[in-house]
């Protein structure tokens, strides 16, 4: 990974009247550029081959500029060309899925949030054990001897939402398992999905304040899952397991919605501890994040995932949500990521917010 | 219940240029502080213990003042606190029921809408009688022998979507019910749920005109049930119950929706009869109310329950909705009903819209 | 049908500083009025036996004044009051459904958009033939003998819903199907629904650019289907044909909805080879249209219909959505046909956008 210091190194280059905002065109890239440009910053578009001509329909989230690559995998090529431009990179889960782990990591261009972050997320383990350090309930691990109730499968390396099986009970596991892969076993948790869109800031110093900096709560959404949300339609899962049709759980976009008020300090207490214990772990978790979570009829929230960047669902509110217009009327997540990096630029503490 | 010449006598020491708005630190609290703060009023946020961290992150919505009690039941202790600080309360559905019934219509201070409302709300059988004296189409009642189709069984004193059941025949009624505990069965609508968000006002003149003043229908949601609207993911009702499993109905949070067009004058029509039921059996029910209903394939709509307040669904729209916004860009519930008191105060008459 | 000559002639006789907005009192009205009100127009309700009280409930949308009719299929009769009142019709869908294609297009009142699309849109044969053609993937049509696996079956004239049943495979489709009726099959696409909301200007040159004009993407929604969209909790497809409740698919309402921007590619590709194709074909559909389309988890997108006109979805967005905000901040597809409107009259070419 590279230092930290290399990075400020390089940002003692900039000229930081003119910085700009660059990402790849993808995953939440549209919001990211009409919020860079609302606060006052150039935007530049990585993209591949050429630029995509859906910007064209967008004018608002048009970037500034596009910077072409023959394929994700060239984008370190381009980094003295972003550093030139003085470039701040906003990561988002398809810029750093595309990129790959090693690259992003060492891509020697300013990078807004933690990048040490992505070893705690990407790998199952650690993300337990900083969630769990957190003291946040996540569905719990099952040996498959000991399944006593629901349970979802999740095949190693399964992606987008694909190599996952819910069984609701041993036989059913035993009935779908293909055991020449890897898998793991966690507990089903029974209640309704809501994924939870933070934003840590260690700067502010005004709001709900942790033990440094404050914690935002920008949005909320449901992802829509193909083709599980609608496969009720055609038939419960054992009848389709009887016809040779799989649930599958590939996201292709989001519906908003908001929570009870009276789980909002249940929610806060959450994104705190996450991001306390992420400040005891590794420096911090800064910026945007998301705990992917399910709501149990006993009102409790099971948190099965983090996201520890941009998701998506912020798609939903870029003039704002039911609850960032409580912070500031229209304010997106790409907005506030926009903000935070003026306002550390301001308060000469880049350094902070970027790695 | 406290009488309204008391409540009148109250007011009358009131300094109507610094009347403050007032509620619990739950349910829809964020919005109607916010909408309050919006038309001008000062805003008191009653809580337990001490104020509520959360309020921190949203400043539109954080309250100007805490009033902190040691419990809910400890509310009337703070009556007349509230009363030097020319407090209106307004009661939202947590409000209500932390506070229980009796202590809140004797609770000495004014308040917002027709207290007299909760008598004909709380009791079923007296809800039915005004419903179905309205002409409002509801749920059947059914008695045991009569079923003979789905069916929705309540146990007494259910509460937070917890005890209730769905039977879809006789015979699934006898194998899960549980007949020590006393219950009642109503017919189950099929169809698709909507919430609809009404406002009734007894001032305004101009609008959508009914015997006196006018009703207005700010927005619509569909409330989250945990865990009844994701369980078919793991089965059938019929597979779920071999399982042990069972769905529950407790309101996680909600989505937002609109209504075809054209069910507009049904809705309006249901809306006004309910309302002049109201003003003929006990003087009206005053500001916010919500229809629960379902929306059947024949385009017919049932209703299931009132609520005589804000409820939390409006809490999608503190910046307007898809209706609201053809009222007044921007207008919630909760800045409404900051609006209706603005009213009164000008016209001199707060005596219609408190008690 | 009318000749376009016939209704320039008509429109020569119009003060075109003093245009109207028509249309009939339902379906996008609300709408359409308030977004022909922004843009500066006067407008037109058309309704039967008395202006539609609920207007009165949302002020901004109140159209100017309102031509009353004794049935919607006296409309021809009001033909000659509307060019008096240099009114141009805007169509949606229960304008057409309501007056009849027949007399629709023959209608002698300039109407935004090309009515020859009627043609090819309301017959599924040439409807096919068009968007086939286009390159776009529709659900298969299957005949019985070939059915292996799931299929929907719509008989023929089925309308708002009904009339559709679903079958897992052969033997359900024997069960369940009248074969004293006419009717088609098709495959059944497992996925998620999302109706995307596009619009089409011929005379934009800059935006998304296409042969001609340019393609914009306003927003998108689900419909909420009444009773499919809530019947599983009642039970499987199954379990409720054995208790002879059956799913149908009437339109209630709709869920807002934003799409993997990932998808953003492929969505405009579509909408472009529609009205290319529509070009070809019969001078192009102007204005909106929407594809109903399933995204599966492959991430394909599978078009089950086109509506080539503005649909009911669009009325969650009266004040922007998430996609046309990134245009022009609370834009509506409402807006945008006034705005197209406007911009015709400007550019001296209200021939390209009329017929």
């Amino acid at each position: 990974m590279i230092e930290k210091n290399q990075i400020m190194r390089i940002l003692e280059t900039y000229d930081l009247d003119k910085l700009a905002i660059a990402t790849v065109c993808s995953h939440s890239s549209l919001q990211i550029f009409d919020g860079a440009r609302k606060e006052g910053f150039k935007t530049i578009g990585i993209c591949v081959k050429k630029p995509p001509k859906f910007y064209d329909a967008f004018p608002k989230a048009k970037p500034d500029e596009f910077i072409v690559v023959d394929s994700y995998q060239d984008i370190p090529s381009i980094a003295e060309q972003l550093v030139m431009k003085n470039a701040i990179v906003v990561p988002h889960g398809s810029f750093v899925e595309y990129l790959g782990t090693d690259k992003f990591t060492d891509f020697p261009v300013p990078t807004f949030g933690n990048r040490k972050v992505l070893e705690w997320e990407s790998d199952r383990n650690k993300e337990r054990e900083w969630l769990e350090g957190a003291g946040i309930h996540m569905p719990k691990l099952v040996k498959p001897e000991d399944i006593d109730g629901p349970v979802m499968v999740k095949y190693h390396g399964a992606k987008g939402g694909r190599g996952f099986f819910i069984a609701k009970n041993y036989e059913e596991f035993l009935e779908n398992v293909d055991k020449t892969l890897k898998y793991n076993i966690q507990e089903f948790i029974v209640g309704t999905r809501y994924y939870l869109h933070f934003f840590y800031s260690p700067l502010k110093t005004e709001g709900y304040t942790i033990s440094t900096g404050v914690l935002e709560m920008l949005s909320m959404d449901r992802r829509v899952e193909s083709n599980a949300d609608e496969i009720f339609r055609l038939g419960s899962p054992r009848e389709l397991e009887d016809a040779g049709i799989h649930p599958t759980y590939v996201v292709t976009g989001n519906v908003p919605l908001v929570a009870r008020e009276s789980l909002l300090p249940l929610i806060f207490e959450l994104g705190e501890r996450v991001v306390e214990e992420s400040l005891e772990l590794f420096d911090g978790m800064i910026g945007p994040f998301c705990l992917e979570t399910v709501f149990t009829d006993k009102l409790e929230i099971k948190v099965f995932e983090i996201s520890a960047r941009i998701v998506a669902g912020t798609n939903l509110y870029p003039s704002g949500s039911p609850y960032s217009d409580l912070i500031e009327p229209g304010l997106s997540t790409g907005r506030r990521i926009a903000q935070e990096i003026s306002l550390a630029r301001k308060m000469k503490q880049l350094d902070k917010i970027l790695s």
